[in-house]
């Protein structure tokens, strides 16, 4: 079954909002194994919406329309469904009743103004029940095509495509194609490389495909099958994610929806071992991040956001003699605030990073981007040099990232303590 | 002029990654007086690519088109775009040159096997520069339709839109209407009380409208004018403009696109006063949002996350006995802390917050989202309690948003040191 999406909204072709419905919608229904095959959206204009429902609907089995089902002059999406569809707009008494009811009117049934034009629907055209607002939706077919209209309220639009459409959908489906999908997130190699570390591995002939998508600074690789049966789809989804995750090694941080923060957490949490933090110029976001995570007091003790020379000295014992022979920003530097933070802290672990996130404070010898990592353990304490590229945003990103997942592989490659 | 945009990427339409592209690129054209008509997203599959360029230049004059150039296999849009158009892919040197310089491969121009793909591009296109990154982006018209075509990373696109699309579009608008915009951003009152404030200022019958964007935790009131000539518009706008800025009075911290913490950066400039911050429950939350912005080192000192008590009592002299007694959430620990942090910082101002983010840790007295928010100053020291709602993540939002603002206050109540 071919599927689209219609977003209806001036305030998402403007760029006012962002259109998260139907990402929701695609989301929900690959769940259940069925594809958006593409989504549209445009402005509360009459025409637009009903040029956009035609054009849609001769590429279409089914179109889920959200937005402009308001009791404003501008909500105009019933309009334009009737005009659409060669329908007159008539009042339906059971979307009548149901604004009324959430309005808390049910006692002035005579005159609810504000009413009408939300219980005007396209003849012969079903209710979508919406238990969390006044916009009922409605269903209709037209020219072979069936065309589902709610309300854009996030919250009223989930419950609507979980209870009614779906089922509606799933009920018509013939021979389903079973859909699965499984990702892996990673951290570190550019995209090129990944491609080449997985080359071979998709087989579309077989339905088994692989997508890469890039979100600054990491990676997910998607795996997607669609088969027959559920059998034939695990068959072929399991040794691909396998195949995967032997090439992709360490880079490899987690799976599905688990982020960096998450997975480093449930690290922290196995290995029994505490940390503390000295930051300049992250100034904050790593133990930020650290703290994201519910819990993170187990094992997260203190972090110190030394920016001026003096709180380094003062906080971290990093000897004044040192900032003048080397710089604050250096290995020797990175490295005595490490294991400052680890002795004051009492932590097991000390992380220290200094560098220049720009956008001035560069030189010839230390551009803007150099950035010195430094982890002070139980075992050693070692210090390392980076230099990243970008704006002050993207370095600052880059060198939280790296701390972060220096601190999973330490982590990773210690014995559990159990 | 008609303008549509195109998202292509397979993440897109399976609910993976949100579209931002799609907004971002109508609120740069509507900055300039250009609208979005219609915005359609499809997957990576040629078919539906070609069909989407096709029903898109039906009815538009200029498409927009992003995502699908990168190096890799999924990536079809050069491709699409040459069958859609009718025309060959061929090798273009300008953009194989590129990639290579971008791979830091220029010395190498002879093997160069991934950067081929890139450089391939439909006959008789033009080249869209990209700074950023390998892909270069390409335009060419079409039945009276110009297609442009870039990468999707969003910084990428930004730029090449910016320095490339926009200034191609506006030489080639005729008879444009003038549409002036102006914004003003916000953080304290809930929706419903904006919306009674700003009762009566738009005049749509005139052309003079009016917006509330909510993005959680602040609020964006953008006033919209269009009108035949500037004059008008600049007449309609300013006044109304001043209306809601005497309306919204300190609820209003910056307009445009000045963040709150560029707004609360430019006042410490201003005033001349250091900070230091000893944060809990926020975690550095407040002091990555404060180096966020560059030039911070020059009025922030130090930050202090002391997550446990050892740390408040070691880092900040809060007396273990105040803990004791009072407990780290608490008014007592807050003003303990922020004059702590202020005495050995030496900065003139000490903030600090101590509270509940959850999920865990509410008491009947102290129930999730209770936050302590202090100030200390030579002037003397202030706290207050808070009580938020949602998630943890919604909590540490507000407490930071809080705190900031409140600074903001506190600066804008000082005068100013020339």
């Amino acid at each position: 079954m071919k599927i689209s999406t219609l977003s209806i909204g001036d305030e998402l072709i403007c760029g006012q909002l962002t259109d998260t419905n139907a990402g929701t919608i695609a989301s929900l229904l690959l769940a259940e194994g069925l594809r958006i095959q593409r989504h549209l959206a445009v402005g509360d204009n009459e025409p637009d919406i009903i040029g956009a429902l035609a054009d849609l609907e001769r590429v279409s089995d089914a179109i889920i329309v959200t937005g402009g089902l308001g009791p404003t002059a501008d909500d105009l999406t019933s309009r334009a469904a009737a005009r659409a569809t060669g329908r007159r707009l008539v009042i339906n008494e059971e979307a009548r009743n149901h604004v009324c009811l959430m309005s808390g009117k049910l006692e002035n049934l005579i005159f609810c103004p504000l009413s009408d034009k939300q219980a005007m629907l396209p003849t012969k055209s079903a209710l979508i029940p919406n238990p969390g607002g006044t916009a009922s939706g409605f269903h209709l077919m037209h020219n072979g095509c069936f065309m589902f209209f709610m309300p854009g309220v996030p919250s009223e639009m989930v419950v609507m495509l979980r209870d009614t459409v779906i089922p509606f959908i799933l009920e018509r489906v013939v021979q389903k194609r079973v859909i699965r999908t499984e990702s892996l997130n990673l951290f570190g190699p550019c995209e090129a490389e990944v491609d080449e570390l997985l080359l071979g591995i998709a087989r579309p002939e077989q339905g088994l495909t692989l997508g890469i998508c890039v979100t600054f600074p990491w990676m997910k690789v998607t795996l997607r099958v669609e088969a027959d049966n559920l059998d034939t789809a695990t068959d072929l989804l399991l040794p691909a994610v396998r195949t995967v995750r032997e090439r992709l090694k360490e880079y490899c941080f987690s799976s599905g929806g688990i982020s960096m923060d998450d997975a480093l957490a449930e690290l922290f949490r196995e290995r029994c071992l505490t940390l503390s933090l000295a930051e300049s110029c992250s100034g904050g976001l790593i133990a930020k991040r650290i703290t994201d995570i519910p819990g993170s007091s187990l094992y997260f003790c203190e972090g110190a956001v030394t920016y001026s020379n003096a709180a380094k000295t003062k906080l971290l014992g990093v000897p004044a003699e040192l900032l003048n022979n080397s710089g604050a920003v250096s290995m020797e530097c990175a490295s005595a605030m490490a294991r400052g933070i680890r002795h004051s802290s009492g932590s097991d672990l000390g992380l220290a990073v200094t560098g220049i996130a720009g956008p001035d404070g560069g030189s010839e010898d230390k551009p803007i981007g150099t950035v010195f990592i430094s982890l002070a353990a139980p075992d050693g304490c070692w210090t390392k040099r980076f230099q990243f590229s970008g704006s002050r945003d993207e370095v600052r990103i880059m060198t939280a990232w790296t701390a972060l997942d220096w601190l999973r592989r330490y982590l990773l490659s210690r014995e559990q303590r159990v």
